[in-house]
């Protein structure tokens, strides 16, 4: 059992879009991720995912609503099913929270698909 | 769907050893708290737990090892079946991350027993 320094884990990485699993528990995945730019409009079938800010500035894009802006210390859960598509002018470092094996780019694989995140 | 601000929701109780439930998410609940001085000994049957620290230090005491202590920016998962008793010589704010249903004294009920937890 060992303790997990955010800002650690975080300068153990640049590549952005590449989230890091950095605990698990109960099923669930604790990842620790960077963005920048648009990613790809998608949604998860089965996953409810938590997106908690912790630098920087995420701007949530959903389907059907106003996108909602999140600074660092706020979180946002996008239920299964909403399609959505997260985009960061600048950098932003997120702490995610979703069951083990939920794909970054939900049922849209392609490019930007991540499969086998690295633990770190 | 509506962004959750950590430090708004913190502003909205004083109470210390009573989880507020400020979000929910595959089957898993999302709670702050507000702790200080010592809990109890106990250890839950069939949840792991995760304790990030938002302000304050936490020391984590565990059967069997070193005692752990967090810092803000920093989690510990207990796994299930782990005796722990959380303890704070000055208040620490806490996110803590388990499934929904874990009661805060598992094993071991008795006054420190938080049924029904509060949503804020």
């Amino acid at each position: 059992m060992q303790k997990v320094n955010l800002q650690e884990k975080l300068s153990l990485f640049q590549e952005q879009w590449r989230p890091k699993i950095v605990g698990e528990l109960n099923g669930q995945h604790v990842k620790l991720a960077k963005l920048q730019g648009p990613f790809v409009w998608h949604h998860h079938e089965h996953e409810d995912e938590l997106f908690l800010v912790i630098k920087g500035r995420l701007c949530m894009e959903l389907q059907g609503q106003a996108p909602i802006w999140l600074e660092p210390g706020e979180f946002l859960v996008v239920p299964r099913g909403v399609e959505h598509r997260p985009v960061a002018d600048e950098e932003v470092h997120l702490l995610l929270f979703e069951p083990a094996g939920t794909l970054n780019t939900g049922n849209v694989q392609g490019d930007r698909t991540v499969e086998n995140l690295e633990r770190i």
